[in-house]
């Protein structure tokens, strides 16, 4: 299973296609946009939000509601285009030079990318760098969420620290699914939303952003998902990738991450039990389900830390790429704090991750197949 | 350039091919053996490596000095293979089960790897599993670090924490280089070492293990390694991919890491310069000379954390895989604390990252085309 | 560089995604157009070419005329899609069974494809399967013949037999480029030509199909593309695998191909001669301008057989897939042969190989970069 | 599943990782020993086959007979390599201008390879592009061919053609399994065998060689191996380039190959048949087992022309790369037909792209579970 996007921030439209989804998975519109929707809700968004609301097309690879095993073809209209027609025109328009770009953004790929590739218009950059397109990683994630759905894994996430606020105490996963979803920044502790609302507000007073962490958690995934017998096969290693890959993340952390530094192995490693009915299993789980690279069957869980959005209303200096002179960044109506919509990017990114494991190990054919495996290896492992 | 390694941690030797290395490039086995005594070196090892002083074969794609664009083979002999060689043969042999593991070691891939691959013996897991394996990614890492040479490149790691130990203050690319390859712990402020040094000592003597985090550094990077375009060219991400696919690394963080998520957008984001010798560049580098995926010409700074060593002297407890009866784990004589050792690793992940991405960028074919083609490129940014 | 498409046969739209393309190739929707033009046009087509005169829209990756260097996104309408609409459709819809297929046309992958994929309609896998794909291939192809032109080579085909009539006498490039263009069946040689369209003609009569042979030659390769250090770097092997993989080649040959299996050495290896002015080059080219999986400066000249086209207008025998009932095969209007359109897919898979054969030996970044580090290499050669 | 070889044809070893192999196959030297054996084999070998006995070792990734999931490690020995040593030595030695080659040998990568990758001493070339190599490939392709018996899958090759000798009747998969391993030749016609051996003594006389066809058959291969949705999955496709990147291939047909450009449609599709006892199956078989880049469950026929040997002892005339003189090619011992060894390097070929496709198809893990599940998968098909 493999996919490749396409699609400037103000093109046309975002195109997505993806390879090797078995056939004869059901799937809809509503199962993508529903996942849109969620990556455009979260507080702290500014205009573009609103303007937008993403829907997709399905153009092949389905019918009838059941994929066929052929490429899934996704498509995303901006709705936004009509004003962009002739200035990102393919073919040569007059209208090429009057949104120009040429104050590079702190904190964005402008400057670095158009020295990279050649540009004076860094426009022809941040259309492509820009976080514009983690709709299309969302949508593919909605249907690695379907076959992980029919593997019967469940996979959500939260907002744990938005600048100064973080989540202190132990969330059960039935209060993280509970009110994530119901929370304007999915964080499942109401104190901490509280604050965090506040925080948000007091930043945007000041022409500044704010970053944040994001947890995601996968229940129910069996033992032995990945490998450990080499590198670019271990799971922790790809889910890192995934993740880190989205938009301004800059740290990824497995289980209890950055903590297991700080304490000793006692205080860090899952001791060993077995149960005649469910078998093995750990009594704690600080590893965040994944040992050597591989899975433990205990919940997955994922962190991932994002710096604030790098366009301020109080904007950082910077310096003209054509004359050379100072001049601060150009400031666009623009977000406060993205962690929210990250935190649902980052599921995508890590139901991927996961739904390609599983395909690796149990074939890639026909979804009903691959159900029946998954479900005979569930009760080996019980069984051991 | 792609990698293979193979190798049991006991068994005769680790083999490693490395395809697509340019042609011309001078490596000698000191060059690849001085990064693998570097791997075993540092303060708190067991036993095991005093036993192995490990020294590379290089059996194929070198020539009076040179490579020759053909694959390169290098061979590491396992020194205690005499004791194994009925233990670990590939044929059928009386003594295979004399060594049997049957208690699966929390914190180890033995319990997961031998469900997932059938197993009995979880001999067969923790064979491949074994941190040993690191030795031949030294060693990929150790041409890899070649190449990044005649680029010049310059990388290097230190260990900012151990358990509980941290390095507070801000420390100079010179300070790291000159004090950290002489520090036990390759440590380069004198007195966190001192610190590391006494803690790991009251661990041992509590028959338990202590993490840290290292951090990798690579010097003159040119603007421009890898992409924005999509996601799995993201330098940050294949970065991210391969530290994180090292034995026992929970966290991979860029730059500022985590403390990006906790303040605002002005003190995250690296305003823009220019000078007129230089070029562009930022007056700050919190982002660790990646932005959007790709380098910005800043150093590149990368940190790992690592968790304890699973392997305790006080055992943990666990379950016997074939009987069910609850019993301690395993107890080998085994290490208090191998972050030094990891640093060395980490060092090679990074640079096989960035030595891949220059191919990618200048062509992979002779060595000395390539140089000259990143000095064109060097002279261009600037120039810009 | 890479690609993937999507897109039933009957579906909206073929949709290609091409991802690493350099910055800076100017492309424009006539570009590949005229492509895609040519791909329809041929004597020997049924009714289909005759509705659908296919045309491009490029929604991603192309500004002003010049690539990003971000993934380029491609479309082809269907122009037949009104009429399908409700058949193809991705969601539940009454009119899916309307033009259910059940029995399996010999010679197509209808029949095995739905046993894989565990369809019951075989409409849902000759959708995929279709020839139809192969415009996509052909838009891909195009984007590389851009590629390939900035760099100096030219890459053209022609038709050398269908079925019983094969073109006898040697032809210069010349004669090719000037006359396979403007014969009906893109052939080159005005007697066979008219032969050919005898024979299509005449098995038109019949109910029959033909099949036959193309050739694709590419002009002032350099030497070196393609490596022979690894099996899947070879060139020859990539170009067979691209060329085999289209729809309904049976055979690839290079040079001789299989009359080098007839003659003694003597009389199939090139002598190697040196002229001052242009370097090495080799008195012939029975090798066809690959010699150990690399080009030798010498045209490359790569040949396929194509089988005749399966829906025969005489049905072949069949069995109904779900009553198991024998029943004569499904007739559709159909083309008699399709070697002349074939001709055009295999140029651009054959163009695909050779601009990705570039980029990896002359990075992939700016195109300006890449076209003068090819003259520098060129001349390196000459002056070896 | 994947793998990498390295090896110079002089140098110490040729060394091979195999990665992906499954758990729990069995597996013993004696398996890989055979297949280098019959590399070796054949009438019209020079000298260099008798001092070389090749054999195996196996060091990692297998104990006891069994895989361990691990990667696997396969050297073999250069028994030449003795006399090798200083001149092929990695590091600098006084010896290493004893077997300077400057005369680049037609038909060889000498020169091409010396251009590319910048080497004065074309011993730097044909130490890697030397068939030595293929016996690596052996190597690898024998551990396929263990995986495909326990798939119940019967691969096996003949030859066909050797020069203008070849054999004219059809032969029974019988005959050729009984005679082919016990004809000097490999051929299964006894007849065509005697003159092929005549034609090998004459042009040894002439100081000239000999190319040739073979063709590598598999049986009992289930519906349903490849795929027909994205071009590089198809199966032909990978088997063309697995074939045609053997050394001295230049050409790869599939069933009736470039036959079935001559013939038509009706004469070269196969109809479609049902029986009660083995479901659907084909009157004929002149597809080869393959359509639209899939399995059809009749045998796999695939064929592959070598071109002689480029080594004459009449040598073609080349020209001194350092000095541009014109002077006759290199003349070593060389053989002068190797086609039967060929063909053992083709069916290693194709038994490696077979087993490949297996695992994507029913999973990677253990040898157990596959096996279990292609036998679900054919009963599922003869029942459909």
């Amino acid at each position: 299973m493999r996919f490749l996007t396409a699609g400037e921030s103000h093109g046309k439209c975002l195109t997505t296609i993806i390879e090797g989804v078995p056939a004869g998975l059901f799937i809809t519109v509503d199962h993508i946009n529903s996942e849109l929707a969620r990556r455009q809700s979260g507080y702290g968004r500014g205009g573009r939000m609103k303007i937008e609301k993403d829907t997709v097309e399905i153009s092949s690879g389905v019918r009838g509601g059941y994929t066929l095993g052929s490429p899934i073809a996704l498509t995303i209209i901006n709705k936004d285009w009509e004003n962009w027609k002739t200035i990102m025109s393919p073919t040569t328009s007059a209208d090429l030079k009057s949104r120009f770009v040429s104050r590079p953004r702190p904190g964005h790929a402008d400057l670095f990318g158009a020295i990279k590739y050649g540009h004076q218009d860094m426009r022809n950059v941040l259309e492509r760098s820009s976080a514009r397109e983690t709709a299309a990683r969302v949508a593919v994630g909605s249907i690695a969420k379907r076959i992980l759905s029919m593997l019967d894994v469940d996979i959500f996430s939260h907002v744990i620290r938005i600048g100064q606020q973080e989540v202190k105490r132990e969330l059960s996963f039935e209060e993280i699914k509970k009110n994530a979803p119901n929370s304007p920044v999915f964080c499942a502790d109401s104190k901490t939303e509280s604050e965090m609302l506040k925080e948000i507000e007091q930043c945007k007073l000041k022409g500044d952003t704010l970053g944040g962490i994001f947890e995601v958690i996968a229940l129910n995934l069996p033992i032995g998902l990945g490998s450990y017998v080499h590198w670019d096969r271990k799971l922790d290693g790809r889910l890192a990738q995934s993740v880190m890959s989205i938009q301004a993340i800059k740290a990824v952390e497995i289980g209890m991450g950055k903590d297991s530094g700080e304490l000793p192995g006692s205080k860090v490693h899952d001791e060993i039990m077995y149960d005649s009915q469910k078998g093995f299993y750990q009594k704690t789980n600080r590893a965040g389900g994944l040992i050597g690279g591989i899975t433990t069957g205990a919940p997955l869980r994922v962190r991932a830390t994002m710096k604030p959005i790098p366009t301020l209303m109080q904007p950082l200096s910077s310096v003209d790429f054509i004359s050379k002179v100072n001049s601060p960044a150009a400031t666009e109506r623009s977000d406060v704090c993205a962690v929210p919509a990250a935190s649902v990017v980052g599921e995508a990114a890590v139901a991927w991750v996961l739904a390609q494991a599983f395909l690796e190990m149990f074939g890639c054919d026909q979804m009903q197949d691959i159900c029946k495996r998954v479900q005979e290896y569930r009760t080996y492992v019980r069984q051991i």
